[in-house]
């Protein structure tokens, strides 16, 4: 038996290298580094980052594999009660590496999509893995300087384009890759600093505002979202506790905030597919009711995703809202990506679980902010829907408008 | 860009795993299960043995994956002086394996040999990762059931078998494996099960004639291996402070014991290279004094060993003298296998480094035996070595000639 495998382009991993290790974690000199990487597919970019983070300084870098086929053994044979242990030590991992102000690479893009497909989905959705409650904890307490970026890999390749080979198709998502990263600006890293300062400038303007709720409106979507006293929007530009600036997403389009978990009403429609924790939904739309999931729906992967908001209270509320222009790279490439990081950068999008507590200006309103063991985005903006502003006094303002702001 | 590689053999896989499980760690239900394994190589037995700890009712199996390309990268661009940071939680991850009372499967054979051989060996020294001190204090305290066993890969194949394409080299390892692990047998478990009783009562006609010393005679080896009074030989059938009985090695063909630190004098030249943190190192010669090595020559890597032998005083003396007979199967497929589990079954060996307690019956000589951060094995038997007793009183007795017992 013998298997052929197109490689990824070593050039493009360089330089995705060099941006998740510079404008993405900005990781410093004497940091520790860890790198959350899916065995199958990660391993070349993981070795360029590898590589970047020691030139950069870094003390060691330690990357935390995620094998699926080995999550498909446990889902195959496993005992049922089993199925949503997590061992103590990958929790006290991450703990360690917040209490050590170390610096995060996480790389998405699934390495072999579809693998739990054949499996029955009450399993499935047991086991969250590799996702950890500890990783919300340590970044709302901003320890770390965290990243994520995309990872090109045959199997997602495939996923994206399924109709081509797999070598023309890594060819196509490398290229899109490019784009969306804007590898193609002479100077990448200075690129999405400019871009950020737009966001944030952005993200000023709707706080400005002092909105109470923002209503999403478009076909099949209906939804009023409230807002806590003070929420207010930032851009994927951070500082650490330390005072470390970085990047959480490369690519980043949105602006974010964190709603009020009590005041969500309506219905929402997904307008792209979500992949969650290896499992396709597709056709999503959820009924809100007193900031609560009353009604979960979707054409494929139902039953996954209500597993998972079966986890606590706080997976069936609302933990933010994120709009996005059309001025994006994300959007304009036309690609449905099947991967959150740069799907949710195309579109509006809303995710349940838990909430960024940087995004609460007045420590006050933090206990209102949603808690949760997970935290799902899924997309529920096109330029078919509008966002529109409700002050306290109930005046409505248009605020995105065919994908641009008002 | 494209790479073909031939994959393992599926039916060996299923069978190595089940002997891994059953005739090795012996996992009990409710166990969390560890597997140690390199990324670009290990991944089908990983998953296989996986699989079979799930079935045998596992709790969770978690792989420490090691990439050796990830290591290259950090001796590449580290720091110098960050070479020997083993961040914490690598460390406390063994720790709580260990308080947790977990099973532990080691997968053996180098996914890419040679692959440090063009860096500076005193930076390659420096690092001695996956190797982790903690790793022999658990063992000690018996808290792991714990086996090593052979995975075939191709990059392993090319190096035992140099002169072949890597599909056929990888066939020619995977029938060595299928003999020395005995899985040409009917019942590969009930095969182990008798073998270790016979190297059982092997050890115990040893244990019976009260030996002061041990030395090993033959083409430039003369070396005097004192023993300390409760050294007791035993073989690698180990039961933990829980009561499960384990095979450390899959395979073994050895019966061994903790000898004295202070006694160790004369000269030994190995008989088989030595992979050390993915380094060879061959044509060894050691001479000791009063338990030290005072010189230390390599025909390849011995700057790197020296390196190792550096790492703390107890890595210049013996944790270990083991003698293996010509009975075995190692030895009889006349292979060199370039990795210690299989090479040190074929030949007598010592071991540099730490010591195994077990080996001890008195608990008063604890203290004396040699403690370390190291355990490096090293071949120094062959047919034409000669094992010989020497008794308080210095009678001496031939123990081991032309790999028969006397």
């Amino acid at each position: 038996m013998s298997t052929t495998e197109p490689t990824p382009d070593a050039d493009l991993l360089q330089r995705l290298a060099a941006l998740a290790v510079h404008a993405g974690a900005n990781v410093q000199p004497g940091q520790f580094v860890s790198i959350s990487a899916q065995v199958g597919g990660h391993e070349p970019l993981a070795r360029a980052i590898a590589g970047a983070a020691y030139a950069a300084g870094a003390r060691f870098v330690d990357v935390a594999w995620f094998d699926p086929l080995v999550k498909r053994e446990r889902l195959l044979h496993s005992a049922d009660e089993d199925l949503d242990v997590v061992p103590p030590w990958l929790g006290d991992r991450i703990e360690t590496l917040g209490r050590e102000r170390a610096a995060n690479i996480s790389l998405t893009g699934q390495v072999r999509p579809g693998v739990f497909a054949d499996i029955d989905p009450a399993r499935v959705g047991r086991d969250q893995l590799p996702a950890l409650k500890q990783t919300a904890e340590v970044i709302n307490r901003r320890e770390l300087n965290w990243t994520v970026v995309p990872a090109p890999s045959v199997g997602w390749a495939q996923q994206v384009f399924p109709g081509l080979d797999p070598a023309e198709a890594l060819r196509r998502l490398e290229a899109d890759i490019r784009v969306v990263c804007r590898l193609d600006e002479p100077d990448p890293v200075a690129a999405w600093r400019a871009r950020s300062d737009e966001l944030q400038a952005n993200a000023e303007r709707l706080n400005a505002r002092r909105l109470d709720a923002i209503r999403l409106e478009g076909p099949g979507t209906s939804l009023t979202v409230g807002l806590l006293p003070s929420s207010r929007f930032i851009a994927a530009g951070m500082d650490t506790v330390g005072g470390i600036t970085h990047q959480a997403n490369v690519p980043t389009e949105e602006v974010f905030t964190t709603p009020d978990p009590a005041r969500v009403d309506g219905v929402v429609r997904a307008t792209k597919p979500l992949t969650l924790g290896g499992t396709t939904v597709d056709g999503i739309e959820v009924e809100f009711r007193g900031g609560e999931v009353v009604r979960l729906d979707a054409t494929t992967g139902a039953d996954v995703m209500r597993r998972w908001i079966e986890r606590d209270p706080g997976a069936r509320r609302l933990g933010e809202l994120a709009l996005v222009d059309g001025d994006g790279r994300v959007g304009q490439t036309g690609t449905v990506f099947h991967e959150t990081l740069l799907d949710e950068n195309a579109a509006s999008h809303i995710a349940l679980g838990s909430a960024y507590l940087m995004c609460l200006d007045d420590e006050a309103d933090h206990p209102r902010a949603n808690r949760s063991a997970i935290h799902v985005d899924f997309m529920v903006g096109s330029r078919d829907v509008a966002a529109i502003g409700i002050a306290a006094d109930g005046t409505e303002t248009p605020l995105l408008v065919q994908g641009a702001w008002q």
